[in-house]
């Protein structure tokens, strides 16, 4: 397999084999890193529920390791429109909760609608891409059944992990990828401090499947076969086709005041009842399309890190991505987007990282030990700084965005206008979400990755800091800054 | 003065001699439309206040009449930096509220800074700049003691005003920049309808002038000398220099859970003990500068549009602009420079109009009072088109970033990572007022003026559509739609 060192020294464990644990190391032996992947299941099925990468998130797949796009297409491509017209894919929201007009009560006003282009978003089933994923990356490194317990640093620089079932493992460094649950950010920030776990957003969640026919019936064929948001008080319910266009996703988002007790598992049984009064006054289409869902269904407590966020990722040569890091609801669609670009950010700096050890290791092998942990304490020092405030933002968005669809405003007709002005604003942060700008954060972490070496580098080799400074050097950061004013 | 028609047949009439209908009159007479501005108040006087344009603001300015930017500069530039390494302009926050230092008590922790580039704002005195605008426009256009009574459409299409002294005027147009108490909104919705009037906005401001000697003493030289905004749990406090440094400008905005009476004055008097009250458990430099506000203070309710936005600015030849159309709150300091937005895209489509008119004038002497009201109309369909989802963006985006600068999670030591993690949003939605694509915004108005003539005007011209169509076609306006679904 090609890449820049033959041999890179690194060896690295990621704790987690989700969508972004196995991203993240078919990614890393593409730059000849030795990476283990640590899973704590006994195997990689998930539950079949769908989900959608944006176009720009598949392009950093892609950047990393071309064999990621080839297992995320291989279930083939789950369109989420089909309009005979046009081929882009939308999102779109539309009046779910007010039937403005008398002489039609099923009447929807149809309120936004953005568009995310050719193939803006590609679907696919979690479980599909998950064992698609697997087959891309050498199956020994992947080690199943793996609990991790705890996670120290030794007397020679490197870490050790240890896992429920009393073995223990060592690498250079270790990535938490292990989710929103993550147990290497709860042995970051230790087992008394808010940010070691995610908190209820007051949102619960009723997904069903509803064959195409019944839910044609319900919605009309325009929206059965093509995604739509109905948005109104205090819930909002989101679908689009699936299997084909031969049954419709449909999740239900409802507010709820109450608290959702931490120790207490986060899906429990709901009814269709329970639903069915919440949607009572709604939009006759949207009772008629919950009539089809199953009398008994899943009721899912949404958490996420909104209240207390990581408030850094990484520690010396421990650092967490995707959901561990930054858990957030899904109303964006975007959490494992987001997980991605860590990918990428960090798959960058190893890269960095393999190149100033190959200097190293031609002109001082001695410290190469030093200088190992020096380089991942900055490499991930850098992936904290390029990585956090997005991410930590989209949690805050997705947040946002619920609220503005749950607005009570949308139930009073003198309010409706107001209610009507958040489109503005959730454009804008789709677009932040759909067109990031994958170039500059690679360059960013590249300069910055480059700036804290700098002096290190020179001390460790020379002893005196080298001529070049300057050159290169990144542009004064002004924000955040830390003054003792005054 | 040079402007493609030599004699427009248009007569407009603005109401309100506010910073946006006189800057909007200077540039209606660069396009020699016949301009009268009628005013309610016996003169310009103003309250003294300090105001700050953006540079984007200021070439909008310049767009419409350079004289308008001569205008704004005559009183000189009111910086509100000074900072001898760094001649650029910043918006600075600052943790107001926690002492995260046991050593120094008045530490204050910099959360965030924005650069806005060299001269990102220019300073001034409203009533300076109202004074000097009057004089950018001929005198014999202006009216004052005008207070607008009714507004009624004519049987020959044209418009009379009446006035609350028995007079009369008439115009082809009326454009309401008569602030947020705008009477010709009250016309348009009627006094039935919430959206005529400005609602409360639970925020209380209180403004101090303080000598520069005594800020210096309580905030210190470098604070004291630059802009910055103190945060904490449900107030703010924003100080800038003013005066050529001489003094600073502090207002503090506090929530308010309570009503306030429509009807009620929203300047009542203040006490500082009530300030003294609120900021008492913060830090000590706020509680130091405080005390040297004087004993009794202004208290002003601010009031904006954002419960009940106006749904949609334009009636006919009728349309609103600036705080008429859209009154803000001020936490993005951008209100005017938003209205001077509204201001350039009307001056853009009366340039339409004169040409549709000139064309017209050519061709079909005999309809050209219904051409006029057609165009006036379509121009105006296309002002709230253009403008009204931007501008009530800003209203809602001034309410947010208020709220943001309010989090009760600064007060919580537990809960400040996740408080500070709302600087992102603040920066795009800065930057989304700073960056304004107001040559996009020319052209769009353009295109859309001339799709929306096309067919009516080969409809009255020949009778048939003409040959043209598809040249400059707009692009498919996908958003908002109404559709009947289903």
């Amino acid at each position: 397999m090609p890449g820049i060192i033959e041999d890179s020294p690194l060896e690295i464990a990621i704790v987690g084999g989700g969508i972004i644990g196995l991203s993240l190391a078919a990614g890393l032996i593409k730059q000849n890193v030795k990476v283990k992947v640590y899973e704590q299941a006994k195997g990689f099925r998930e539950i079949g529920a769908g989900m959608a990468f944006t176009a720009n998130a598949i392009r950093c797949m892609g950047l990393m390791n071309p064999d990621i796009v080839s297992a995320l297409r291989s279930g083939g491509s789950v369109a989420t429109s089909m309009d005979e017209d046009d081929p882009n894919d939308y999102l779109r929201w539309i009046d779910g909760y007010n039937k403005r007009r008398k002489d039609d009560p099923s009447h929807q006003t149809m309120l936004f609608k953005i568009d995310a282009g050719y193939k803006g978003f590609e679907g696919t089933r979690r479980d599909m891409f998950l064992e698609a994923l697997v087959k891309v990356i050498p199956q020994e490194i992947v080690e199943l059944k793996k609990r991790l317990d705890t996670i120290e640093e030794k007397a020679d620089g490197r870490v050790q992990l240890k896992f429920t079932d009393g073995t223990v493992a060592e690498a250079d460094a270790v990535i938490g990828c292990d989710g929103i649950k993550s147990r290497v950010r709860e042995l970051m920030f230790g087992s008394d401090n808010p940010a070691s776990f995610p908190h209820y957003t007051h949102k619960v969640a009723y997904r069903a499947l509803v064959p195409m026919d019944k839910a044609v019936a319900a919605l009309g064929d325009y929206k059965a076969h093509n995604q739509h948001n109905h948005v109104g008080p205090n819930a909002h319910l989101i679908h689009y086709p699936v299997a084909n266009q031969t049954m419709i996703n449909a999740t239900a988002f409802v507010s709820d005041p109450n608290e959702w007790p931490d120790d207490k598992v986060t899906v429990v049984p709901g009814l269709r009842s329970d639903l069915e009064d919440v949607f009572a006054d709604w939009n006759p289409c949207l009772t008629a399309l919950i009539r089809h869902f199953p009398e008994k269904l899943e009721k899912w407590a949404v958490f996420d890190t909104w209240d207390f966020p990581a408030p850094n990722y990484n520690r010396g040569a421990v650092v967490l991505a995707g959901d561990a890091a930054h858990a957030s609801s899904p109303h964006h669609g975007a959490g494992a987007c987001c997980g991605i670009e860590d990918a990428l950010c960090l798959v960058t700096l190893v890269k960095q990282v393999n190149a100033t050890l190959a200097v190293q290791t031609t002109t001082a092998t001695t410290t190469t030990k030093t200088m190992k942990k020096e380089a991942l304490a900055a490499a991930f020092e850098v992936f904290d700084n390029v990585r956090r405030t997005r991410s930590q933002w989209l949690v805050n968005s997705s947040r946002r965005v619920c609220d503005l669809y749950h607005q009570p405003e949308w139930g009073h007709p003198q309010k409706w206008i107001k209610a009507e002005t958040c489109f503005e604003e959730i454009r804008d942060r789709s677009l932040k979400i759909w067109h990031f700008d994958y170039d500059g954060m690679i360059k960013d972490t590249v300069d910055r990755y480059a700036e804290k070496m700098r002096p290190k580098k020179a001390a460790l080799v020379n002893g005196v800091e080298n001529g070049v400074a300057g050159k290169g050097k990144a542009s004064v950061v002004t924000i955040p800054v830390a003054i003792a004013a005054n």
